[in-house]
């Protein structure tokens, strides 16, 4: 035991792993959860995990499962007694439909590897990534502050967004792209059945491309169910434009192909980072009454004004029963959230970064 | 001038200007040629030439041009008086069918980057690459083995091969995936004009998939045009999957997503690297008459029997009219390749290396 205080990581492979890892830097003692007792216990012997064991009271329980498990575990984990669950699944509202408990906060750090197992993980894939969280009017106020500092700690940048908005948002960058790596692998793969030598021509642009492929595909399955309807979407659009692709290629319709090739230059370039742009960031100050539920009330507010929150934090009054919700949010959306905030008797304060 | 002799190089681009600081290194006198005078300049004052100048007689002149100019600028060099000429390309078959003088080697080194220009240009970007060759029947062997000696001092490994299997064999592993990066960075880029913030979620796997999207869009018109044929072929297999893809999603088959994800899986981790296995290669040794002509024939005849072949030369005797050509072809492959050399009065040896 230590100061942080007692941490239960369910499920010790390369994400959970490096959650452990990272908690442990932190100062938490972890306890690590398998279902498969030699990962386990690999976790225990390399120093990943303080101790193997299963679900019990502790002041944090992360759920580090194939998506399909998570919903029941995490109920498991808060029946037990766990103060505060989170999970880092990459799907995010089936959870948010079924799990409606105020201990609980939805999370997805957007990190990975095409490594597999405790064997890759490590504590620094969260450095500078972004991690979603997705809070709901359920939120206990102390329980999303709780993960919002351990991320932070992390070196990750905490991003506050809808779970529907989060959905649809990694159907684009993580899913869709994930799926076309390995179908554009499969096809090589065919065309290489006739010709063994074609691979040997794979460059490193191709290599690249085809990276994640090599991850664990078992995960994959339940992802693509979990959020099937926002894939769907995603790979309709992707099956039009290069159904529209191949045609200019057909009609060799050179104009066409530059003005489609130099978009995507254009958009690869001023591909952001994961740090929002001081330049473009305003602080938004929220005077409250100290009482729970604030803090996650004007956060799913933001939400569903599809305003993302860069940053949060509830600062207590040392006296009196007043309380500042402090939000990071782009210059340009907070106009409308503090609109909505002042509809609701709130009085917000914007100060811009830039 | 000095030992190696002089080369001029067309077009002193990434590549080119990678090129010309190979054959620097290599102990070349480079003179570059470039039509944008600024280009050219910069690559003097850099240091990736010797001198700006223009066609006329030299030892080796390289052709670095986008590809609808290369066979007219090839033709150029050739009437100029280069004694050896090759290209960069990557399509070879339409030039194949235009250019028959014995002295021009077509040629792709299968190396790249998402940089532009002379200033990204690096003479280590061929180290450990493959370097395609195709030659005709047309083509001399002196011209072959020049060619040939100056690419494995650059450290690149040569595979010959017909023009027509290597189109194809491009449209599979750089062509079409080029195509795909750029067509999932619009698809991404239009999702995102209705959410500024959903590209900050791309992480690494999407920053990998997308990384050649960002290179000089003005060359691949052209390309596509040239490779219309195949790149039309891989997309529609890429389309076919991709759709089959989109059922399986939408129908939930999780079975079905699991034998396609890691059937991608096992064909990724198999990527062959670009060096050749030893345990899979055989010498073959074909004494021939030491006249011009016999190690092109006999390259020739490999590429159109669909033997690759991963190194070659021709060791002439000292006394007599005797030579010997020595290839390096797969094991599996040399059987076939042996049979038909014997129906054309040569007697070839095979030596297994593995």
């Amino acid at each position: 035991m230590n100061g942080q205080g007692t941490a239960i990581v369910v499920g010790v492979g390369l994400i959970g792993g490096s959650v452990a890892l990272a908690l442990r830097r932190a100062g938490w003692y972890v306890v690590g959860v398998d279902t498969d007792a030699a990962t386990a216990q690999h976790a225990l012997a390399t120093g990943v995990v303080d101790e193997v064991g299963g679900l019990g009271p502790c002041d944090l329980a992360v759920i580090a499962t194939p998506v399909n498990l998570i919903a029941g575990l995490v109920q498991a984990a808060l029946d037990a007694g766990a103060a505060v669950v989170t999970d880092v699944g990459s799907v995010k509202a089936p959870l948010a439909a079924l799990l409606s408990d105020g201990r609980f906060v939805a999370g997805h750090p957007i990190a990975g590897s095409e490594q597999d197992g405790v064997s890759g993980a490590n504590a620094d894939i969260f450095s500078g990534s972004v991690w979603v969280l997705c809070p709901t009017a359920d939120t206990d106020d102390a329980a999303l502050s709780r993960v919002k500092e351990v991320v932070s700690v992390f070196g990750a940048q905490v991003l506050v967004m809808s779970p529907e908005r989060h959905d649809e948002l990694v159907a684009v960058v993580s899913h869709v792209p994930h799926l076309t790596a390995a179908t554009l692998m499969r096809v090589a793969a065919n065309h290489a059945e006739q010709q063994r030598n074609l691979l040997r021509l794979a460059a490193g642009g191709f290599r690249d491309m085809t990276r994640v492929a090599a991850g664990q595909p078992s995960i994959w399955p339940a992802i693509c169910t979990q959020n099937s309807k926002a894939i769907v979407n995603v790979l309709d659009d992707l099956l039009t434009d290069l159904a529209w692709l191949r045609e200019a290629v057909a009609n060799q319709d050179e104009p066409a192909l530059l003005t489609h090739l130099e978009g995507a230059r254009v958009a690869r370039r001023n591909l952001p980072t994961t740090a929002p742009d001081a330049q473009n960031m305003s602080e938004m100050r929220v005077p409250v009454l100290d009482r729970p539920g604030e803090l996650a009330a004007i956060a799913v507010l933001a939400t569903e004004l599809d305003v993302n929150i860069f940053d949060l934090e509830i600062a207590h009054s040392s006296e009196g029963p007043q309380g500042v919700v402090v939000l990071l949010v782009e210059s340009e959306t907070a106009p409308k959230l503090s609109i909505a905030l002042r509809e609701r008797g709130y009085r917000p304060s914007i100060q811009p970064l830039g």
